[in-house]
C-alpha cells in the first residue's frame, strides 16, 4: 500500500473517528505542520488504528485510558473522549474508565480527564 | 458497606482477575506492608474493578494500555496481561492494544511491553 | 467502617486541609462526576490522609513535592499549596521544597510549581 | 570559581540564548523567587549550559526535545525554541527534531510542541 | 563561596545523608563520570540539601515522595530510603508516605517502591 | 512509496545508525511480534529517521537526550548510545548531552543514563 492509500484509509478512520474536535485539531496541524498532518494521518489513523484485531470502540477506550494517565495531552484527550461519543461509546463508559485510571495515573489525572470530558459532554448536542 | 465487605468483594475479583502472577505480588506486598494490601484490595479491586458500567475484559484492556505508555510498572504489568487471559481476553488483541500505545506513550514503551507479554506468553500454558 | 462514615471522616480531613481552593475542585467534581468525588473523599482524604504514623504537615509538603515533579496537576498542586498554608505551613517551607524538586522532575517543573506557588499566595490574604 | 562569577557567566549564557521568552521567564521568576533565579542562573545556565564539548546549537536542539516528550514544560519549551532560533537554528531543523519525538514521547506531544513552536514563530519578526 | 567549598559542603551532606547505598552510587558515579559526580555533590548536596529553611528529615521524605511517583530511579529511591533511616526517620513513616504516594503516582508505584523499601530494610541492620 | 520501499529503507537506516544492539532489539521484535517490528521499521527508521532536514547526528543526541529524560527505555537507550558511536558521535558528546538532561528529567535521570552509557562504552572495542 503506497503513501497516497494509506493517507486516504487515514481520512476515512479520521472521519470515522473524529468528526468535530478531533477533525478541527488535525485542520490546525495541517497549516502548522503538513508533514507531521500527513505522518499521523498515515500511520495513526491509516496503519494502526485501521487494524483489525481489537474492536474500535475499544482502542477508543484504551486511548482515552492512556491519554487520561499521561495527563500531557488535554487537546488530544477532549478529541479521543468526542471521538468515543462519536462511535457510541456512552458517557458512562468514559467516565467509568477515566475513574479507574486513578489506581494508574492517580486522583489528578482522573480529576482533570472528568473535568475535560466534562467540556466535551456540554459542547456537543446528544 | 463496611471494610470487611469490601475487603472480601476484592478478594474475589482479584481471584476472577488474577489468578497466578497477580495474586503472587498481592501475596508479597501482604508481607512487606499488609495495611496497602488491604487498601489496594478494597479500594482498587473492591471499590473500582467491581464497579458496573463498563465490561471488565474492557477495564483489563485499558489498564493494559495505561501501564504500557507509563512504562514504569513491569511487574503490574506482567501481573495484568496475565489476568487479561485468565479473562479470555486473546494474545492477539493484548498486543493489538499494546502497539497502539506506541502512539502515545512511544515506541520503546511499546516494544518493552511487547517483550512483557512474550514473557508472560511464554510463562503459561493456553 | 461503613462508606458513610469513611465520606465523613474523608469530609472533616478535607475540611482541615483543602478550606477554599480544595474544597472548590471538589465541589466542581461533585456536578461533574458524584461518584468519584463519593470515592476521592472516601478513599484519598477519609482513608489516607486520615492515617496516623507520619505528620499531616509531612503529608500535606510530600504531596506538594509529588505533584511539582509530575507537573501534570496545576490545579490540584495549587489546591495543595492553600491547603498547606491551611495547615500553618509558611510560604518559605513550602517554597524550599518546590526547589529541591528541581533536582528530580526538572528545572521546569519546580519553576512552574513556584509561579502557581506564587498564585495561590496573591489570591489569598496573609 | 566562585557563585558571582557562576552567576555572570550564566546571564551571559542566558543572554547568548535567551534574548526575548527566556529572559522574560527569568525575570518574572526573580520577582517570584530569587533565590531560584539565582540557582538556576549559576548551575543552569553557569555551569551546564556553559560546558564545552557539545556545540551549544546541539544542547539546544536536545532540550527542544526533551520537554518535547515530557510535555509538562509549555513556557519553558516556548523559551527555549525562541532560544534555538536566536542562535541560528532553523525553523525547519526545530521542526524536524520535534516531529521526531512523536516516536519516544507520543503524537500528541509532537502535535503540542508544533502548536507551541508555531506560536513563538508568529510572535517573533523573523 | 567557590567550587571546592561547595563541594567539600556536598561531601557532608552527603556523609550525613547517604552513609551507605548513596555514597555507593556516588562513587561508582565518579569512575564512570566525574564531572558528574562533582556537578551533583556540589549543586544538590553543596547547594539544594544544605539550605536552611525546611528540615532535612523532611527533605528526605518529599525526596521519597516524588521518586515513588516518578517510578524510573530505583537506585536513587534505595538511596533514600536507606538515607532516611541514617536521618532517623522510621520505617513506618517511610512506608506512610509511599502508600500515601498511591494518590499521585499510581497503586504499581507505591507497590514497587513499598518493594524497594522492604529490600533496604532487610538488607541493612537495624 | 510503498510498504516495501518504506521497510528497505527503514532497514538501511537501521544497519546506518544501530549495527550491534539496536539489531539485536529488532530481531527479538521481530520473534515477539513480527507485525510490530515491521511497523517500527517502516515508520520509524524509513519515514522519520531518513528525513532529511537535521543531520543523523544530531537526530541521535536528541533521541538519548529524550530516553534519559523519560527514564522508561533502558534497553533502547543503549542501543541509541551505541548507535551514536555507530555514526561517529564521541562518548564525551553523548556524556555532555546526558549531564544536561539532569536539568530536564532529574538528575537521577542523568545518573541511570550515565550508567547504561559506561556499560555500552565497556561492551564494545573502540
Amino acid at each position: 500500500m503506497d503513501s497516497a492509500e494509506r493517507y486516504n484509509r487515514g481520512l476515512k478512520k479520521l472521519d470515522e473517528i473524529h468528526a468535530g474536535l478531533g477533525k478541527q485539531v488535525m485542520e490546525r496541524l495541517k497549516e502548522v505542520c503538513p508533514d507531521f498532518e500527513r505522518l499521523t494521518t498515515e500511520f495513526a489513523y491509516g496503519d494502526i488504528y485501521s487494524r483489525p484485531g481489537v474492536e474500535l470502540r475499544t482502542r477508543q477506550l484504551c486511548t482515552i485510558a492512556a491519554l487520561t494517565v499521561l495527563g500531557n495531552g488535554a487537546p488530544q484527550l477532549k478529541a479521543h473522549i468526542n471521538g468515543a461519543l462519536n462511535l457510541g461509546i456512552s458517557r458512562q463508559e468514559i467516565m467509568e474508565v477515566i475513574i479507574q485510571m486513578a489506581l494508574y495515573g492517580g486522583f489528578h489525572c482522573a480529576q482533570n480527564a472528568l473535568f475535560l470530558a466534562a467540556e466535551v459532554f456540554q459542547e456537543r448536542p446528544w
